[in-house]
């Protein structure tokens, strides 16, 4: 196996191009296989490299690819296939496609690098659509895989069983969970209970050799009773969504409420490293980005307000992603798919 | 307007009667007006009456209705149309048909006491599916009603529809929001978002007079951006056990941490009283039980695990939907989606 070639877009992301410069460094100290091809501006970034410690024996690690444009958040996702054909999001893609990189790290615009990860470098064959895992870190202190969250709507049960089934290589070959269970997310854990896409989706998955179990309830997302859970991207993006929002309330709530009384302001003083140790389990940027699954590539997409940490880890997902064969381990998998002849 | 008369499912939940009987008691304490049927084992019932300090004045204010059996969690949804129609939670429902009592409280199996509300005290004219609505505590220390959380799945943009204006009135009359701002539930703010179902769903809305916002994402359930997020019962059943099970998760977490060193210890007692403030707004027994909208009457379904003081407050709950003539409001309402002539 050929050392890992990540292309980083720099220009992506709230902080860039100090925090993916920041990261890229932290990147490149952490693995020291690694190459990174950094993607932007290259008449800009080279005289930011020193500033940003890329320089001496780190130096023959990355090389600069220019790329003159910026995805922005006004941009559609589209963009990337037309208007912003020349930007360091559709460019980084654009490496992977002429297998000069093997995955692209972006935090920049999600659908836009969702598009440039799918149109650009392109789907396996049987996938319909790529999928975009999220980690969740469950009570029992070990990942849940919880695919599509990526707003694939109104998806059809072999969409579903598709995602089950990338989700489940993921979990193996990245999160080193072996013989992941699997589950469809449903309203109930009975057979019979769910849409009529999600049945489909079920008796689809009994068919492959996996480890199925059957319904997913919403409290299995963070129980811990199921490794991969499959859902529409419409209901996976809304939970998303709406656990980021609710874990930051209860973190907010709970600052709240230790700035109190000089009491309580004392006692929080002292409960302080345990209640970092915890709200560590919840920080995104300890997963740096999500890997969008079924593509002829590695994809790791990450949150635009990713620090150098974020950045680091989401490049860390990307070598695994990568080392793991993920890609050509879906393609196996979702053999068993396709109709038989 | 007569005082409210609330049929109080005696057998149902998994405390039940103990719990019942003391939700009883207070609830009579705390609405000086109200007047409760206590549906249950009449024989076996009378004996514990006094236990549960159910004697003296408060006596004249609640009387005892006979019902055999009980519904089980081992019982489909549908026993109480045929095996259990002699059950405590289908002659309570019964009582609400018959005019005897204005609302019905159970906290038993809610599938069942979901299929008693809509089928035995009925639908109001024009709607198609009555919705289960949930009271979200968010972040600005107001409620959110999350509607559908019932698993009415496969919904069409008339039932999301239906939801939102329910949930308006709900908002409204009970929680009392001025004016609430009313969104459907999607993946993106824009107007384009979402699946073909919540566009169409939005532009039935657009016609009403609310005050409708479009698209909520899954954070606005958290963030107070929203009063009232109308889904599909799909999602809306998965972000409810998921968000559950994702607070229950940060809690244990946050004890488990603060139960670390000796220090840690004595300084999780100083904040204890902080945090129990913080906690309380996560605790379903403070809002006693989701109200059943879109029927003919009153009913709240309350959590199986219910206490007495949960049990107090979703007979409170009910009382109040009783007092702000939610039902007409509604029936009155939902006429603005019905086809003109």
């Amino acid at each position: 196996m050929t050392k890992a070639r990540i292309a980083l877009d720099v220009m992506g992301g709230d902080h860039a191009p100090q925090s993916t410069l920041d990261g890229a460094k932290l990147a490149l100290e952490s693995w020291p296989d690694l190459v990174l091809l950094l993607v932007g501006d290259e008449g800009r970034l080279k005289a930011q490299l020193p500033g940003h410690g890329l320089v001496g024996a780190l130096a023959e690690r990355f090389e600069l690819v220019h790329a003159p444009s910026v995805v922005t958040m006004e941009d559609k996702a589209t963009s990337v296939l037309k208007e912003r054909k020349d930007s360091s999001m559709r460019v980084a893609a654009q490496l992977v496609r002429e297998g000069r990189a093997h995955g692209v790290v972006s935090m920049g615009h999600t659908g836009a690098a969702m598009v440039a990860s799918s149109m650009v470098i392109g789907r396996l064959d049987g996938v319909d659509r790529p999928g975009l895992a999220s980690v969740m870190p469950n009570r029992q202190g070990r990942p849940t895989v919880l695919i599509d969250v990526g707003s694939n709507v109104d998806c059809r049960a072999e969409h579903i069983a598709q995602f089950a089934v990338m989700g489940a290589v993921y979990a193996e070959q990245v999160l080193g969970v072996a013989h992941p269970k699997v589950g469809v997310l449903s309203v109930g854990e009975e057979e019979g209970k769910g849409t009529e896409v999600t049945r489909e989706a079920s008796a689809l998955l009994r068919t492959l050799p996996l480890n199925f179990a059957g319904n997913a309830e919403g409290r299995d997302i963070w129980n811990g009773h199921f490794d991969v859970i499959a859902c529409d991207g419409f209901v996976g993006n809304v939970v998303l969504k709406s656990s980021e929002a609710l874990a930051g309330a209860v973190v907010a709530g709970i600052k709240e409420s230790l700035a109190g009384s000089l009491a309580t302001k004392f006692g929080a003083l002292m409960v302080k490293p345990g209640l970092k140790a915890f709200f560590q389990k919840f920080d995104y940027r300890e997963y740096g980005g999500l890997p969008l699954l079924g593509i002829k590539g590695v994809s790791v997409i990450g949150h635009g307000s990713s620090d150098a940490k974020a950045v680091k880890n989401g490049i860390g997902a990307a070598v695994r992603t990568y080392e793991g064969k993920v890609s050509e381990r879906i393609q196996a998998g979702i053999a068993g798919l396709l109709p038989k002849e």
